[in-house]
């Protein structure tokens, strides 16, 4: 089996590990499934070729001996599917999974990204300031609830899952804005998420790139 | 089995069947399976009863035999599993119609749910006139690249799936901005989902609690 996945030539966030291929590299290095990667130029991006793998002009995209995705969701549940160490065999147990696979990227990503919308899409706006913290406070609202559910356990249910890989992957992106840090059990399960081998080995790949 | 869904006592759109519990409806309705509806008021959506169900206290929640589901997408995708009419055998073409699912929920609603946040939860700030066009170009830059991909195919990807289904049911909610029909083929796209039989049944499902 032959994996390519496509990754910023230069991520925005310049090796913070934020971009969506490290969650695919994380997933696949949960899985020991080597891969190549081929680096992709803002301009190529948005070209034809690219265009045909990710109808959107993003990164990451996903090649396996003739199948092409895109959409980091379903790359990593592919990549899931195949592995029980990401999706639990019990059919239950592996739906609740696959359930926070996508309460992660439906109910608690597009919240946090607002803030990228604040900062840079609407950045010279004459409203950015004052929208921030209303953006800042339907965040902690969300997160809050998560909190709860978390409780105390290590994941939100039962082992490390590919909810908790993506999970951990969004809520990363709060932490510059120091919200994570208002929620110690959240930062702490991110922390966990973060001290995982597999995580490491993703972060210091794309890093690698990045920070050169 | 026995499948129980909720869904809104009074939805706020007052029986468009933008709500939710429509794409879950609407699956089942593909899938042939009989379920009951349990409806929720908004005060019981965020008593300990229902967040345990739903941690962010939302509707529609999956009830069957034991097994407890939230989040539409997870719901979607566990009764599609089962049947071949929402998902194809074929492995690669599985994948795909998955990705499409992933990205109608990630990729496509965020953008148009911003309406939402100018329109009702920033409605009374100052700043809400003047920001709606720039919500609005940026949700014509994703359906015009979606618009793009699909060209003449009925479907995203050979067959309807469920991709389809919940692509069907995210470009709904670009509708009533009038910026849905700004791209003929999207809007030719929609109308192809809403005039299946289950789609039609699961509309009038839940107009009968709405229209009351």
């Amino acid at each position: 089996m032959s994996i390519t996945i496509t990754a910023f030539e230069r991520s925005p966030d310049g090796g913070k590990g934020l971009a969506r291929d490290t969650r695919v590299r994380w997933a696949l290095e949960e899985a020991g499934l080597p891969y190549e990667v081929r680096l992709v130029s803002p301009r190529a991006m948005k070209e034809p070729a690219h265009m045909r793998l990710h109808p959107f002009g993003q990164i990451p995209t996903y090649e396996e001996d003739g199948l092409e995705l895109f959409e980091t969701g379903a790359i990593v549940f592919h990549i899931a599917e195949h592995h029980a160490d990401l999706l639990p065999r019990n059919a239950q147990a592996r739906a609740r999974a696959i359930t926070w696979m996508f309460a992660a990227l439906n109910s608690v990503e597009p919240s946090i990204l607002e803030i990228v919308t604040v900062k840079f899409l609407e950045g010279d706006q004459p409203w950015a300031k004052e929208r921030m913290p209303l953006v800042q406070d339907r965040i902690r609202q969300r997160l809050q609830l998560l909190a709860a559910r978390l409780g105390d356990a290590d994941w939100l249910d039962g082992a490390f899952s590919a909810g908790d890989l993506l999970m951990v992957s969004v809520l990363l992106r709060s932490r510059p804005s120091g919200i994570l840090d208002e929620f110690p059990t959240l930062a702490a399960y991110v922390a966990r998420g973060e001290a995982r081998p597999a995580y490491q080995r993703a972060f210091a790949a794309q890093l690698a790139i990045n920070a050169a």
